[in-house]
C-alpha cells in the first residue's frame, strides 16, 4: 500500500511542514521505499518532482522540504510497490492533458487485474501499474462524456468521476487524489483523511517526526487550508476520515461537494 | 529567444556539465531569465523538473548541478520570453502522452500568430506560447496518421516529424527537440550544434564557466554521448551545425537518420 498526501487552499500555500511528515513513511516510519512524487499547480501550470528513490533518502526530497514552493493544490504520493515494478515510469502521481488542463492523479490500493481488460480510447498508460491504468480509464470516461470542455453543471462532472470511482472500488483498494487544477476530487475505499486549518490556527505537531508548526505565525487570517492524508499526518488535532465511498471535492481549501457511496456503505 | 540543450547516448549518462554550462546564460551570461526546465527520460518513464525562476538563482537548478541524474535521453531550455506570461503553465519542456509514451518537446524561436489558426483535434496546450501550440500540433499529425501504433517503417515517422517542422519554419523561427525516450529529434530553422564523443575520450572545457571536464575519467570505452546545443557550449571542441531545415535523429548517441530541407536550403 502507499501513502496519499494532497492539498487545497486558498491562496498559494507551501505544503513544506505536511511532507517533511509524509517522507519520514518513505523508508523511515512507514515501509513505502520504492519511489515518491510530489505535483504542484501554479495556475494552469503542474510541476511534477518524481523519485524512484525512498523519500527518505532523496535529496530531491529533502530539497523540497527547505524550498517552500508556493501551490493552491499539491498532489504527493509515496509507494510501496503491489503492480508494477520500481522504475520512474510506474512513479505516482501520474499527469494527462484534458481540454487544455493537466490533469493529475495519485493512488492508494491496488485493484484487479481484470481492471486491464477494460477497453481505453484516448489515454494509454506509459507504465504498468493498475493506478495509471485506473487514470487514464477515468480521464477516458470524462473525455468520452465531454470530449471538448467541461460540463455547464460543476456537479455532473463530481458524479461522473465519483461514478467512475465507486466502479473501480468493485476491482479492490481504491483511494485516490484527482485534480484539474482547481478541483481536488478525494475519493475513499478504505483510507483517506482530511482536515482544514483556518483563523484562529493553532500549532500542530507531526506523528512521523519530532517537528511542529504554529501555523498562526505562518499564516494571514483569511488563509484556509485543507491537508489529506492517507493516515492522519498530525497527533493533537482532529482530523476527519472518509467513509468507503465518499468523495469529498475541495475547491480553496473549502468542501464543495461530498458525495457519497450509493450502496448505502457512505455516511 | 531561448537556449536548447539534448542529450543522446547508449548508456545512462549524467548531464551535469552540459546542464551547469546552460543554466550560465539563465541570467548570469545570457539573457534568459524567464525560467527553465529538464526532463530526463529513465525508460519509459519521465521527469522533469520545471522553474519559472532564472537558472542562474535556481535552488533546484543548482541542485540538478551536484545529483547526477542518469539517462539516455534529455531535453532541457532556458526561456527568454517572447510569446506568452512568465508562467510554469509557458516552461517547456512539454510533455504529452502518444501511443502509451510520454513524449518531450522543447523550441527556440518564434512563430507568426497565424499559428494559433492551425486546428487542433487530441492535443490542446495549457499555457499561451506558441512552442506548446506547436507541440499538440505535432502530435495532432503524428496521432492523424498513425492512431495506435508508431509506423512499421521508422522512417515514415521520421520523415513526417520533419514535414511538420519545415511547416512550421514557414511561420518563422523553429528549432526543435522532441523525444519519445527512444528517438531525439533535432530540427535547425537558425541555430543548432551538436557534437559526439566517444573513446578515445579526452577533456572539455565549458565556454559559460571556467570548468572542465575529462570525460576519459568519467565514462567507460564503449560509451557514446551525443550533446545538442542551440549554441556550442564547449571551447575546445569541434561542434558541427545543423542547416537551416535539417533534422538530425540520433538514437543511442549515433546519428540514425540525417533528412535536408525539401526545398534544397540544407546541405
Amino acid at each position: 500500500m502507499c501513502e496519499l498526501l494532497g492539498m487545497s487552499a486558498n491562496v498559494p500555500t507551501d505544503i513544506c511542514f505536511s511532507f517533511a511528515g509524509l517522507i519520514r513513511r518513505g523508508g523511515e516510519t512507514g515501509p513505502h521505499r520504492d519511489g515518491w512524487g510530489i505535483a504542484f499547480y501554479e495556475g494552469r501550470g503542474l510541476r511534477a518532482f518524481h523519485d524512484p528513490l525512498p523519500s527518505a533518502d532523496s535529496r530531491i526530497a529533502e530539497l523540497l522540504i527547505a524550498y517552500p514552493i508556493k501551490s493552491r493544490v499539491v498532489i504527493s504520493h509515496i509507494r510501496q510497490a503491489n503492480v508494477g515494478d520500481i522504475c520512474l515510469a510506474n512513479t505516482h502521481p501520474f499527469s494527462r492533458e484534458l481540454w487544455g488542463v493537466m490533469w493529475c492523479f495519485a493512488h492508494n490500493g491496488q485493484l484487479d487485474r481484470q481492471l486491464f481488460d477494460w477497453p481505453l480510447t484516448y489515454y494509454r498508460p506509459a507504465g504498468t501499474t493498475d493506478s495509471e491504468y485506473a487514470f487514464c480509464w477515468i480521464l477516458d470516461q470524462i473525455r468520452a462524456h465531454y470530449p471538448d470542455a467541461p460540463p455547464q453543471d460543476p456537479s455532473a462532472l463530481v458524479e461522473l468521476v465519483h461514478d467512475c470511482c465507486e466502479k473501480l472500488r468493485g476491482l479492490g483498494v481504491f483511494n485516490m487524489l484527482l485534480s484539474e487544477s482547481t478541483q481536488l476530487f478525494c475519493y475513499c475505499s478504505t483510507k483517506l483523511s482530511w482536515i482544514t486549518r483556518r483563523a484562529p490556527f493553532g500549532e500542530a505537531h507531526l506523528r512521523d517526526r519530532d517537528m511542529s508548526v504554529d501555523f498562526y505565525k505562518e499564516t494571514t487570517p483569511n488563509d484556509i487550508v485543507t491537508v489529506i492524508a492517507t493516515e492522519p499526518l498530525t497527533d493533537n488535532e482532529q482530523w476527519q476520515r472518509l467513509a468507503p465511498g465518499e468523495m469529498v471535492v475541495f475547491v480553496d481549501g473549502e468542501v464543495e461537494r461530498q458525495i457519497s457511496s450509493q450502496d448505502g456503505a457512505g455516511r
